[in-house]
This record gives structure tokens, sequence and C-alpha cells, in this order.
């Protein structure tokens, strides 16, 4: 049989989401007997874990994304296809696009991860954005620079207070990351910059529903993470729900906060997506998958990252970056398995620590009882970001970026664009 | 006296436009006895020189800005405010702006410069966007970058060929530059990371209605930027205007062709902010100053840059980054001479030559008669464009962005955000 036959009969296997999941598990199958279709609505892997850096203006957008098909350039059973994935025909065996075209499939990974959620507050988005994409970040990059700008031009002083309070509703790891660093600006970047203001006056809050920030990480970590965050400046406020936000602030509980700047890290909800499989989904529109991350009734769907629900050694596996490329590769592996009629084993998470950066010289690390904070947890986490950025480029600049940063506290993506 | 009282009773300058003839002026007025404050619509310097750069996605946005008030910060004299001019009051002395605020002065200067101009076509600005802001670069990176996207998805050939095909009005400098630069990124930066297109197939079109491109340098040079440009790969079209563009493409003189990505490079007009002055403009809408600067009949307003017209040594002055920065130092000069009742002198132009870069190795220079194009002119264009972009961090990741490139022929900032 000529090659071409060969490859027209070679099964196809489409993944929606050039995310972690995504993209490891294209990766994985570099050499496999398989076409790879790869659709996303972008056209570049975004590496998530620094976007807060993209929105508080110490990166630019290019310096933490990469072109898909330049990823997979050398992967020659891999297309790359931009497009916006509607809905899953489990019936027609294909994905149905926005433009109206659709995709067939033999196999379907959904890789489309999550987005953040109001908790049915959906008025609350327009005022308080959330941070899960490249134009999130741009955005929320926008509202804070402009928030100092229009301060410094106000007149009335109750205004200018409002503007220059910044409130962050969610203690988990973006709201510590945005809070910190925030504070880092109004103390340091801005200083000497202002006529009419004085930065460091600006208030910093981090609102948190439950009685801790990081709840993941031990009880003694999250405490210590809440001290740093106050040495920077932040004032953490915990035990109490928002129950309002407009455009003139946030409400906590009873009390009413006049800020102009809001910013949304409380929730997040998996990609709609998942509702067109017609399958039971849990509370956060997540899938629950089979122990080989496959979906019930449907062997040849599978889901990975933060769109699936699933159990490794009795415990739920985080929606962490780590957690979504073992997903990634290990649906890699289902397939392969499958195509040479072998039985798919159970995935099972490895889980190598929790980290979380809070600002200037303060993290906290937790790597299965090794606990440590501060600057030891600050250089730790840079080391394993910087390692984790994708291509030569990325890690070069960035650390250029974050090492001129660190001398003279300066940010370089200070640059409004748009609107 | 106390200082404060001196202080107060300092004359106050206005300057709108915070480009190279604004900041220029701002910054030669580091220790003079007057208050300055420095309006734009933007928070940044932009280095408009390297903005095709950010356009063709081998820089991002920024990589060639700063912010105003980040580069003034030392400057106890400056304030810098971020707002958006409307008019000129001369009666009452003042600036209005959009936001219905508005800002006295004793002196004024305007140097709001020049934005593209469609001939009376306005309805082609959504079909052919220009180049004169970052958001115009960032709109026109999104277009170029999705044209090649939406091709490899498109399964009709006659579709996907008017996705290929890119039509650049307009042959002057940001003309060339943008066509140069498609060419190489269509022949060797896309290279094998499409399956259903190919890249090199892309058709590059300049159009330029004069009979050569880059008219203002001699013939000579003209032509051998025109064969370095060919050799790239573009085909130039002279001799013809054009005259019609629509979603489909763009018509030249009697022919039609299908071109989905048009780009406008042809026509500039000065900011509109002068016309609210009252005084004769030209027909590109620039002010016909004295011979220093100020305006006639307004001896304390000036203008600087693309938005002055005026001529030294008999020649109008061009509208270039180097005259524009200085004219911006000459009005502080005329500013200081006014201030002690000194006499001020007539501008003078001091022209030091004329560059113009095509794309990979590929340049002309024009130096007072000493002549000379490719390689020898790229990497003269190169230090001179380093060397003058603002601030050390900018200049050292340009240069290893540049580098990468000219080694690997990458463009790293191939990133598609917004809409």
């Amino acid at each position: 049989m000529p090659a071409a036959a060969i490859r027209g009969k070679r099964q196809h296997l489409l993944i929606v989401g050039g995310g972690f999941g995504g993209l490891w598990a294209a990766r994985a199958l570099a050499d496999a007997p398989v076409r790879v279709t790869l659709l996303d609505r972008g056209n570049h892997h975004l590496f998530q874990p620094l976007l807060y850096q993209v929105a508080t203006a110490g990166l630019s957008a290019p310096d933490i994304a990469a072109p898909l098909r330049h990823i997979l350039r050398g992967q020659q059973n891999v297309t790359v296809l931009m497009g916006e994935a509607e809905r899953v025909d489990t019936a027609g065996q294909c994905v149905r696009l926005a433009n109206g075209a659709s995709i067939g499939y033999d196999y379907l990974l959904l890789a489309t991860g999550a987005n953040h959620a109001y908790f049915g507050h959906d008025e609350w988005a327009v005022h308080a954005p959330g941070l899960k994409t490249l134009d999130d970040a741009l955005l929320i990059r926008r509202r804070l620079l402009s928030a100092f700008e229009r301060a410094e031009a106000e007149t009335d002083t109750a205004a200018q207070r409002a503007l220059l309070s910044f409130a962050i509703v969610g203690g988990g790891p973006t709201g510590v990351e945005l809070a910190g660093t925030l504070a880092e600006i109004a103390r340091h970047t801005l200083r000497r910059e202002f006529r009419n203001i004085d930065p460091r006056r600006a208030r910093v809050l981090l609102i948190e529903a439950g009685p801790r920030i990081l709840s993941t990480f031990p009880e003694s970590l999250s405490q210590r993470a809440q001290r740093q965050l106050e040495r920077l400046g932040v004032s953490v406020h915990t035990g109490q729900p928002v129950t309002a936000i407009d455009a003139e602030g946030v409400t906590v509980g009873e009390t009413s906060i006049a800020a102009r700047t809001v910013l949304w890290a409380a929730g997040v909800a998996a990609s709609p997506l998942a509702q067109s499989l017609g399958v039971p989904l849990d509370r956060a529109g997540r899938v629950a998958v089979d122990p080989d991350l496959s979906v019930p009734g449907h062997p040849r769907i599978f889901v990975a990252g933060d769109l699936a629900s699933v159990h490794s050694d009795g415990k739920p596996v985080p929606g962490v970056a780590p957690a979504a490329k073992q997903m990634g590769k290990h649906v890699a592996r289902a397939i392969r398995a499958r195509l040479s009629d072998r039985a798919a084993t159970p995935f099972r998470y490895r889980d190598f620590g929790n980290l979380a950066t809070i600002g200037r010289r303060a993290a906290i690390v937790d790597l299965h009882g090794l606990r440590f904070s501060g600057f030891p947890a600050w250089a730790f986490w840079l080391a394993a970001h910087i390692f984790f950025l994708i291509g030569f480029r990325n890690r070069a600049v960035v650390l250029l970026d974050w090492a001129v940063a660190y001398w003279t506290y300066q940010r370089n993506a200070r640059i409004i664009v748009g609107r």
C-alpha cells in the first residue's frame, strides 16, 4: 500500500485546547501512528503561572506565550488550527465550531480548562475582571495603570482615594500574587513619578471569604504568607464574603469599600464545552472522568486539565499546571494503548509539592512536609518558573527583565494599550 | 519671599504630546525657571521608527515604549498628565480636554504630530488600517497573523489565495518596511509550520501612486531599494493610484486585486488640534509657523514636530524623528529666551542624512552624497536605531530579540491578542 494510503487510514485525534493538557498530549504523540489536530481559539500556548506578571506590567504578553504551530512545527503528524469549538456532537463524532465548520474525530481530547465564575453574579464581571487569558491580563494592566493616572489628574480627595483603592477578591494563589505585586508597584515602582498624589498611600485589600488565604497550604504557611503580604502593605480581610460589586467599589459583609479597581480571583468554572457531552458534571462544571481519563460511556473521548474531575490515591487532583501536563501525557499513553489494543492504565498524579509567590522576596513552598517561606522560597519559585518557561528566548528575556526589575524596582511593561 | 511663593509665580508651559517634539522640549527645560505640564492621550513615549517591528511581530509593545512619567521622574518642574486635548482656547489661554476639564497656560507647545489620512476616503480606514500608534500596530499584527491562520483552515482555493495576498498602499519608508518584513515572514519565519498552505506562496504587493518608491531619496537609491524588495519577494507596483479598497481587496487603476489584508501607508494629515488655533493651515493640516516655531499672531504658542510646517535653508523640514527632536529643543531655547527677555533665534534643521530599512540585510542610506545600500546600510540603520532607543533595558532586550531573530529567522511576538 502506498504511504499516502496508509496515512489516510490513520486514526484522527482531535485535541481541543492548547494549554498544558492539550499541548503535552500532542507532544507525547510525536512518533505515534495517529493524525493529530490541535484546535485552539488563540494562536498561542500560554504560560499561565506567570500571567499575573503581564497583568501587573512586569512582563509583556509575548514573554509568556509562544505560537502553538511554532512549538509543534517539527511534528509532522500534527496540524494546528485556530478556531472556537462550540459543542461536541458525540453522535456525529465531530466538534462544531463557532464559524459553522465542523471537525470529525476518531478520538477526542477536551482540554479547554476553566474560566472565572462569579457565583451567579455575572453582573460583577464588568466591574471586577478575572485573569485567565492574555486579553484579561492586558485589560487588568490597563485598569491598574489608568487608576494611578486618573488619580493624578483628580482634584476631589474622596474620588482620589477611591481611585487609589484596589480590592482583590479571592485569597488563592492568583489573588495573593496580584495583591503582593500591586503593593510593591505602589510602594516602590511609582515612587517619585507623581506630583499630585503619593502612590505609597494606595490601599491594596485582599478579600477572602474563607477563614484563611492560600487554603490549600498547611495553616502555618498560610499564616506566614499573610504576614509577608502585610509587610508588603496589603490589608488582608478573611472570613467574610463579598456581597456586592459595582462601579463604586465592593461590599464585604455589610461594609462598603470605595475602590474604583476591583479584581476577581475568587472562583473558576469549567469551560462550557463539557455541557455538550451530555454526561453528569460536578458543581464546578467539570467532567467526572473514568480512572483512565476517558468520559464514562464514551471510551474515545478524554478530558485533561482543569476540565477533568479525577481522584488519585483517594484525593482529588488539583487544578494546577503540573497536573494538566501529567494528564495530557497520560491521555497520549491511553491512546497509544487503544491503538495497539492494550488496556489503558489508571491516571496517577505525581504531586511534587505546592508553591505560591507573594511578591518581592516573598513566597511559600510546601514540598511534602519540607516547608519554607521568605527569600529561599521566592528563589525556589523563581528558578522553577524560569526553568519551565517554554523556549530559549522567553527564558533569557524574562530573566533579564526580572534581574533589571529586581535591582531597579522598575516594571518594563507599564504601557497602556487598547480602548 | 518664601520659595513656594516664587514657585507659584513661575510661568506655566503646557506641552501637548509626548512624542519626540514634546518630550525633547520638556527634557531641555530641566533646570529652567518654568513649570511644565506634559499632556498626552497615552501614558508612554513611543519610539515610532520601530513601530513596524511591533506590527510585524518582531518586537513587543513595551520594547519600544516607556512611560512618560518614568522618563521624567527626576525632573521636579514637570508634571505628566494623561488626557485627550480637544481644542485650544486662545482667548481663554487654556486647552480644553475631552473629559470636560481644561488646563491653563502661559506658554503652549503643540506637538501632537500627524495621523494617517485617506484622502477623502475615510470608508477605507476599516479595511486598510494605518500605523501610527501601538494600538494600530497590535491591530495590524492581529490581521497579519490571523490571515495565515484563516488560510490554513480555508478549503476554497480562491479564498485561500485572497487570504494569502497582502497589499500595502504607499511606497514611503513605512510601506517599504512593512512589505519587506512581511515577505521575510512568509518566506522564512513561517516555513514548515503549516500543513495545508505553503506560506512562501503568499503575495506581498507594494503599491505606490508616484513614479518610484522612497521618493525623498535620490533616484539611484530608490532603484536599489526596489531591487532589494523584489529579491525579498515583494512585487512593487508604481505609477498608478489606488482607486478603491473594500473587504475583498484593492483596486489599482482599473485592476482589482483580491487581497484580504490591506495596509495603509500612503498619507498623513496633521492632528486636528491645530484647527482650533484659527490660523491658516497648509494642505496637510499643518501650522505654517514663524521661523522661531511660534504661531503667527500668537507669540506664546509654539508648534513642533509633524504638526509644524517650516523651512530651513530654503527647504521644507521633513517629518522625521530627528527634526521633531530638534524642534522640541529649539522651542525650549525660545521659551528660555522669552523668560529672560532675549530675542528668539530662527530654527535651523541639521540634516544628518536619510536612511530607510527594507528587510533582512537590506536598507539604503544617504548621508549627504555618501550613498550606500544592502548589508552595510542595514548594519548602519540597526546601530543608529538601537542607539536612539530610550532606556537601557529596551536596548538590551531589543538587541537580544534581534540577534535571536537574525539567526533563527524567528519573530518573538507572534501572539494574537484582542478581539
